[in-house]
């Protein structure tokens, strides 16, 4: 996938390989949050006292993180969606041009305050390795939410790309239903059962394959560093419905002549 | 691992868990470097000019990081040792008083700098997906690079607790060694030849799992995302034997009384 040339962007089978390729990266983060307790405390707000700042721990670490890299132009590349866009600092380089592939004010299509809800309420809990707090370990846990946190929200945002290639292979068909505002028209357009089935059978098999040593595959005491139904879960409840927002959405948004 | 509790610290048995654990990361991190082209331009001092900077964009980054993660108090936590120790910032949250478990001064035992550079020159080339530069992922491959180095820094200076485990296993031993300035001696006495091709054969199995997508394991698609004899290579030829100048370097600054 390359975001300076646009027919790349918009070919259906280079979206789905990076769909696939990111289900990989998510797993390899949330297994390395398994290593860690839940640490409750990093997600209050204003636990930890921090001068100028109101907020959570980890959102702390996560709003330094787009500061930082916003500077090198991050949120400029039309696959990133800060979770703090209006605190991000200027670009030190010149902008990158990107050509132009999703309708204009496609950047408003944001959904990571959900994303940040359900993850911190419901995939840390389950996710953690432990109850209680490791003051020691927040940190390392934080600086690990916002990896997942990211790897989700690129995830999920991706189906504006998913919705403009639809789009673009029906352009009279969606052109109605938006006119419409029919939404659930646009749903049953965009929704492919068989599709979202073999994606959870995919994670399951991804979990099970990355979350064991592999050297210890014959002994009695493998254990799974993540359960593979919490990911299926996460995929059915949250990412796969989210996702499909994020496409009606973005749909209900674009007008015939993409701007 | 509980680095509230030394008596945790020093049990091999947890080193070992801990060393197994952290090639997971290192095999999971260079899996993800590998989805990107070289991009040359990234590692060039001063090739994107940044003022009141000189360095490397990379560089750049994973100065950002530390500052933002010194603030946080990373490099207080006796297994993180920042590739920029001039340059970090003030915790902004009290001290968190670990318990003494490394000799004093053990942080002067810093060889992120051999780090950075086998990484640049030897990994980078060979991990990625294809030569030239790709400016717009200049940002991504960045931050990738420096998870890619927090990794490998602190899987290297544990070195300093498998060391200090040694030492308290045989104090006579290595205080005769140390007092004699005998490097050989100290070497041959840290040395498994066992235990590191174990080491390299786990590594080589973790990389073919881990690198495959496993729902395409019967298709004649399957392609490795990381070559195994890399990461093998890399092992072999840097990980391993810089450990080694870390356990030694620790040793012969340690003295009979632990300070």
């Amino acid at each position: 996938m390359d975001f300076m040339k646009p027919e790349t962007v918009l070919n259906l089978n280079n979206i789905r390989t990076s769909l696939v390729r990111m289900e990989d990266t998510i797993v390899f983060n949330l297994i390395e949050r398994s290593q860690f307790f839940l640490l409750p405390s990093v997600y209050v707000k204003d636990k930890y006292p921090i001068e100028g700042y109101s907020g959570s721990f980890m959102e702390w670490i996560l709003l330094q993180t787009e500061k930082v890299h916003s500077q090198v132009r991050r949120y400029e590349a039309p696959d990133e969606i800060a979770f703090f866009p209006d605190q991000l600092l200027k670009p030190l380089l010149p902008s990158l041009k990107y050509p132009p592939v999703l309708a204009l004010y496609s950047s408003e299509v944001n959904y990571n305050q959900e994303i940040l809800d359900f993850y911190v309420k419901h995939i840390v809990p389950e996710v953690s390795c432990g109850q209680g707090d490791q003051e020691e370990n927040s940190g390392s846990v934080s600086v690990c939410d916002v990896e997942c946190l990211q790897a989700l929200s690129r995830r999920i945002h991706f189906g504006k790309f998913v919705a403009e290639a639809k789009y673009r292979a029906d352009p009279e068909l969606y052109d109605r239903l938006i006119a419409a505002r029919d939404v659930e028209g646009i749903e049953g357009s965009i929704t492919n059962s068989t599709v979202e089935a073999m994606i959870l059978e995919r994670i399951k098999t991804k979990c099970e394959t990355f979350g064991t040593d592999p050297s210890l595959k014959y002994s009695q005491k493998q254990q799974l560093k993540v359960k593979p139904e919490l990911i299926v879960g996460l995929y059915r409840d949250y990412v796969i419905p989210l996702t499909k927002k994020v496409e009606v959405d973005y749909l209900l948004r674009r007008l015939p002549d993409n701007n």
